[in-house]
């Protein structure tokens, strides 16, 4: 299976658009709707926070109660999460707009909401924008609703493949509250492939968790976050059967979209000068070293320290004794970017100092962390803390 | 019974002392020591971070197999923590220096070391010191050997207080790398008081386990963690039975003493600009109740918009959402600085922007969150998140 990466999204069969109602600063863009033409199947996964926002258990149960979904309508610069009884009725309001002016069912429509949480939605700016929103839909609108659902990043995010006449696109938003729990952000995906909903469903799960939930910016996860993926068959492909030939590449395409959109979520993290991944290997299961991963990723004194350039390795061994996994001090091992830094248990000498620190200019940055307890393994992503992180999350409500 | 707070610390037959050994730069002290005049018993918490320095199983051995102990020798500069061989013999070598000078067995020496980790220890500058450092002790000493043990710290900490014959007084130092796990930072502290080691350890633990246990600066744990505290019974009362009057009197004069140190580190704490006390009430479990204190005090998007002055409770809403902890979000409340924001899951109308603002620019901040779940509470106490902060750890290994 060759996979060919398009330089835009454009989805067989979907029309996307995105435009500014007034509820972020004047003109700037903070409603986008994503359409299928005919009626598609569709998934999706919801963020674990107990705290969450109506769109969540809304757009779970169109999931649940219809065989087919038609459209997605998302608006950024107010989360509507904490909004009580009327944030419910508020986004009820959204998914009705929206049904009536494309001639569909409600229960076809999924919704999404990013931005300040506990602020009441300014609803009737949606409700005046959804017509020309609709008006505005087109094959080639997925730009326009990627700029649609930011909030503090910096860069939109987009990808698409295809491999045969399958196309796999998405549109994500995220550069802060950032670490998945099952889910993360909002990421919304598309396809003309031909499968049911089962098969769907496990395709996404099977996609979304070494991406999505393999990333973090700053420990914290979202009230709102989801991810949505809506296939609707024009590719006119024989339904997929989860397991087979074909339903794997199209896991292999949909995983393609999913990390490099989440790569993009990371390295467009609040402040972040750096992208880093750690590896963390030679776990007993893979929980383990996935929390191990979590753990590194989330320490302010590993991440300050990648921000500064500097070579840790102390503050490495430290934060990995305190994951909460047993490990053996005197087993572990720590590559820096390729230079082996430590080795069963101890520091290598002769590791030429200023070597390192010309490695830690580097933009990309790998860690990798070996356990020698057992054969599990697992990659996290995460970007460095910077002065930026504090500036954006200081200064502004967000 | 009445606690007087002292000046300065002076504890009835032990000598302290502080010098620059040269671990540091040039002439900033960097060693500190104090003894009992005669064989006191004492009592240790440690660090659970599965990485440790040798000090910590050397000293927890020492108290083992010593019914006394005369004296606390104390290094900055060098945690000698993930040092391997050499690390231990280093630690051992300290001790039997000190041991040495003070003409005492080396199972009644304790030790501690706080810096940088997995650098090898300069031994030879602490031994060479040594005699030093025991020439100059004296009951006045504790402020040098408070000076002593400093890292990142802006400011020492002392505190003392007296009650009758009894007098507590210790040292603390701690500014990063700080999360409590049983155990946390260096404190050291010395009473008069005649006791028992097993009521003494009890009494130390109790003390513990509301003050250093309940403070977090940013998450950390570090490999050196402990708290020691020598009582050596010139008080000359009768030996104090754990559960008696007297014992309560002296764990409250303790507990005081913890207390007071332990604030002074977070106030201290890398970058600080504001001190915040979480309350967390209504929890089924006291355990569950620190657990969200524990979550929303090493929130970074909470401890930003402190920083920021900005009252954002959404953020708050969304952090006691993700600790793991079943809540009922519709039970939910939260008290900033005496107002009210959340009751019953809603955000109370009419409270006035620019009042909370206001009371955002407090040095002291005070927000409590009400689960309605049960009876349990529990206070935690952290420090914003600055640029400083990043600043710290980015440009220095520390």
């Amino acid at each position: 299976m060759k996979l060919k990466k398009l330089k835009q999204v454009r989805v067989p069969g979907f029309l996307a658009g995105g435009v500014a109602c007034g509820l972020k600063k004047k003109g700037v863009k903070d409603l986008a709707l994503i359409v299928s033409e005919v009626p598609a199947t569709a998934a999706g996964v919801f963020t674990l926070n107990q705290v969450v926002s109506p769109t969540v258990p809304i757009s779970r149960k169109a999931l649940q109660t219809s065989k087919t979904s038609r459209a997605i309508i998302v608006n950024s610069g107010n989360a509507n999460a904490f909004t009580g009884e009327q944030g419910v009725k508020d986004c009820q309001a959204v998914v009705a707009a929206t049904a009536k002016a494309l001639g569909i069912p409600v229960k076809e429509v999924l919704t999404a909401s990013t931005g300040v949480i506990s602020v009441p939605l300014a609803v009737n700016k949606i409700e005046a924008s959804i017509p020309r929103l609709v008006n505005q839909l087109s094959p080639k609108g997925w730009v326009q609703a990627a700029e649609g659902i930011l909030t503090t990043d910096l860069v939109s995010k987009t990808c698409a493949v295809q491999y045969g006449d399958v196309v796999v696109g998405g549109i994500a938003k995220g550069s802060g509250m950032i670490q998945p729990n099952m889910a993360t952000m909002l990421a919304f995906l598309a396809s003309n492939i031909r499968i049911g909903k089962f098969a769907l469903h496990k395709a996404l799960k099977e996609a979304v968790d070494p991406t999505f939930n393999c990333i973090t910016v700053d420990g914290e996860t979202s009230t709102n976050d989801m991810v949505l993926l809506l296939a609707n068959g024009t590719a006119g492909n024989s339904s997929i059967q989860a397991g087979s030939k074909a339903y794997r590449d199209f896991v292999t395409a949909l995983t393609h979209v999913c990390k490099t959109l989440a790569f993009k979520v990371v390295e467009d993290g609040e402040g972040a000068t750096k992208f880093v991944t750690f590896k963390v290997s030679g776990a007993k299961t893979k929980q383990q070293a996935e929390r191990i991963g979590k753990r590194l990723a989330n320490s302010l004194l590993v991440k300050t320290a990648l921000f500064g350039e500097d070579p840790n390795w102390g503050r490495i061994i430290a934060a990995v004794g305190n994951a909460g996994v047993p490990i053996k001090p005197e087993k572990l091992e720590v590559v820096l970017n390729g230079t082996r830094l430590v080795k069963n248990g101890e520091h290598v000498k002769g590791v030429s100092a200023s070597a390192l620190r010309k490695k830690m200019k580097n933009k990309e940055i790998e860690i990798a962390v070996g356990l020698h307890l057992g054969k599990a393994q697992a990659e996290t992503y995460t970007c460095d803390l910077s002065y930026d992180y504090v500036r954006i999350n200081a200064e502004y409500t967000t």
